[in-house]
């Protein structure tokens, strides 16, 4: 497939973008690349448009789309014991798929064309995404609970979905999903460890969400969650640790040593009240090109769009650093874009000729995004998702003026299982 | 004027909305009020839709949005005295009004029917708001600066404005706009207090923005801010407070007892890392229904988007107090309705009968609320103001399909006097 963008924006300037197949092959002044127009089997009017890379939602579980909204305002242990896990243990496959079908329609509404999931019945979300075009690393649920019975079954189930996804799209990368020290024994994280040592695979942890998860941890192990990673030689560049919002000096020097990336999820922590990751500090033990940004799960956000995330994030830092310039709307956006690309090692994130073709394209004539002093700003600042008009992965349109194909049957069918799901 | 608004859930149950003039007149079940089907001047099919009352942005300074993404991201001083103050210096009656159009544009678009606006060029925002349809209080920009010379000056020109104002259609409220008691003399709040009292008319100041605000008060003055006000007999039921940060225990106790209401400005107050409203602090003193919404000006937001300022509300008094039942949806929702429509006093804020006809439409089909667990929560956690179909303010049909009068060209003006502003 070739696609031709005419006299787009592109850094400020009006360009023509030539995708071939999944890749960007050339940027060019407007009126250049002449020759490709005759080639170019479909071509996309980018006047009045702005290209940007597509969004990065580096941490959620998609298809809790299902329970947007269905807990809220509640202290956290009861909003989990009473509304989330019962539902959840009534989740069939059919109804993650269409909860990720959901998703996926949600973040390709908003510029998103990756993201990085952890949840259950991990064949019913690769099938959405196969379907959807987006990207995605996929993990299942890793949970053995501390009992010795489950390890053995756990192992087995990834091993299997690791083989089998090799058969799926390139877009679709397998990860492993440990899901947190408190509900992982240290015998499944020695064998996480091994695994993805072994298949060079990324693993998705949720790391320092609670300052309970810290004090058990202490209780347990005698030593802080990273510490205690550390000490089991858990830790590598392959580490995508998730929230970190509980760390000390130490903490961090290790996260630093060991390469670790760290996904913020500012919306999640505010609403569940978990408490601030502490982004300057981090930037000073000299991480801040591994961290991005995610939304977390739909139960507690409650929505999939990364323009709010970026905007959230920024502010949150500055209100509680007391300094308005921590975290510009230029650091903001790398981490939904550039930073994230790198974490998952895609070459994506920038546009610029010979990369991915993950290209997002901005209706500049959205009310938000008037006047356009800075685009950046009114991106980070002012802009949401509507303010996106077509989204292209891997070279292939998913959208184009709004309009995603198969949406009205994805939001009727997600709805049919949503309410179905919560009536029992 | 006459409308139907034909099988739209209100409050979760499908009916039918009919409109006479500017007043709600009746609410039936859907298929009722038939006879008013051949009557109605217009009919909207609410099919899918959800009515809710049209969103009160209490706290602006509309033209703003000519300087949206113009500065960010920099110390409080420097940003005012390089980026702001120089560019309104050269504002003139027509650029105030051409940012004031943009801005009546963006609050349609996202729901919003009434702002509270402080500004330059009094007239050039009259003019904007008169043909935009919506709701206002306009204030201008009383300072003095303590400069002798001022005050009288000042004085006449709010006589002579809110003489005129008496000519402009009732949806205009003209209010008293002394700026702050950092950049007004108390011979100027007096005369402010005096001409309110006589003439029943509402005063807007910023207060207690800044810790400095408060530092340099007592300096002055020897209290802070609001015992400052309280002594000079200022506090009353007419006065909305914007900000209001940096409140003792003590001058909580004050306000309430003057029943002064209340704008808390989340966003701003993060943007500019000026601190955090003590909002279960003003609960707990009693001041709940005195207490709305504002987004400021788009300078220090960017956006006019109710929508976003109600969640960010909500997440940032949950981060702060450490309390996920902070602030509940159902409140957030309130101050953008119920206690903004009671404070400046408008029989809105809520659908029924008999009230004014300020009505919202959101479209229930956008993914962003997909399912429909709990509307409140999907409106204050998950939608942006892009999910508002129509709006009707006054029983007027503002916006329709999305649809706005005269969109292109706001858009098309308020740029370039934008970038001619900032040209110089």
């Amino acid at each position: 497939m070739s696609v031709l963008i005419k006299n787009v924006l592109v850094g400020g300037k009006e360009r023509n973008i030539y995708i071939a197949g999944n890749l960007i092959e050339a940027i060019s002044e407007a009126g250049g690349i002449k020759e490709k127009v005759e080639e170019a089997e479909f071509v996309i009017d980018g006047k009045g448009k702005a290209a940007i890379p597509g969004l990065f939602n580096a941490h959620t579980h998609a298809a809790m789309t299902l329970l947007r909204g269905y807990g809220d305002d509640m202290p956290l242990h009861e909003w989990l014991s009473t509304k989330i896990w019962p539902v959840e243990a009534r989740m069939t496959e059919e109804d993650v798929y269409w909860g990720t079908k959901l998703a996926c329609l949600e973040m390709i509404k908003s510029g998103t064309i990756f993201f990085n999931d952890m949840y259950w019945h991990w064949e019913g979300s690769a099938r959405a995404v196969a379907e959807s075009g987006i990207r995605a690393a996929l993990s299942a649920v890793f949970i053995d609970g501390f009992d010795e019975a489950k390890p053995k079954e756990q192992i087995r189930r990834n091993e299997a979905l690791y083989e089998a996804s090799k058969k799926l799209p390139d877009r679709i990368i397998f990860a492993l999903g440990p899901h947190a020290i408190y509900t992982v024994s240290e015998e499944s994280l020695y064998w996480v460890k091994e695994f993805s040592e072994r298949n060079d695979l990324l693993v998705h942890i949720h790391l320092s969400e609670t300052g309970e998860e810290v004090e058990e941890c202490i209780k347990r192990y005698g030593m802080r969650p990273v510490e205690f990673l550390e000490g089991i030689g858990f830790l590598s560049s392959r580490t995508i640790a998730c929230h970190c919002v509980h760390l000390s000096g130490k903490e961090m020097e290790l996260l630093k040593k060991n390469d670790v990336k760290i996904v913020h999820n500012p919306v999640s922590n505010m609403k569940l009240a978990a408490g601030r990751m502490l982004y300057e500090g981090l930037k000073k033990a000299g991480l801040y090109s591994n961290i991005a940004l995610g939304t977390d799960g739909c139960a507690s956000n409650n929505n999939l769009d990364m323009f709010e995330e970026m905007k959230i994030a920024s502010l949150v830092h500055k209100a509680f650093s007391g300094d308005p310039t921590s975290m510009p709307a230029e650091e903001a956006f790398e981490l939904a874009t550039r930073n994230a690309a790198k974490m998952f090692r895609l070459d994506s994130g920038v546009i610029e000729a010979g990369r991915l073709a993950d290209v997002v394209l901005l209706d500049l004539k959205k009310v938000e995004l008037v006047p356009n002093h800075n685009l950046t700003s009114n991106i980070v600042y002012s802009a949401n998702g509507s303010c996106v008009d077509t989204v292209i992965c891997d070279g292939r349109i998913l959208m184009d003026g709004r309009k995603v194909e198969g949406e009205e049957e994805i939001k009727d069918k997600a709805s049919e299982v949503a309410y179905e799901l919560v009536k029992q």
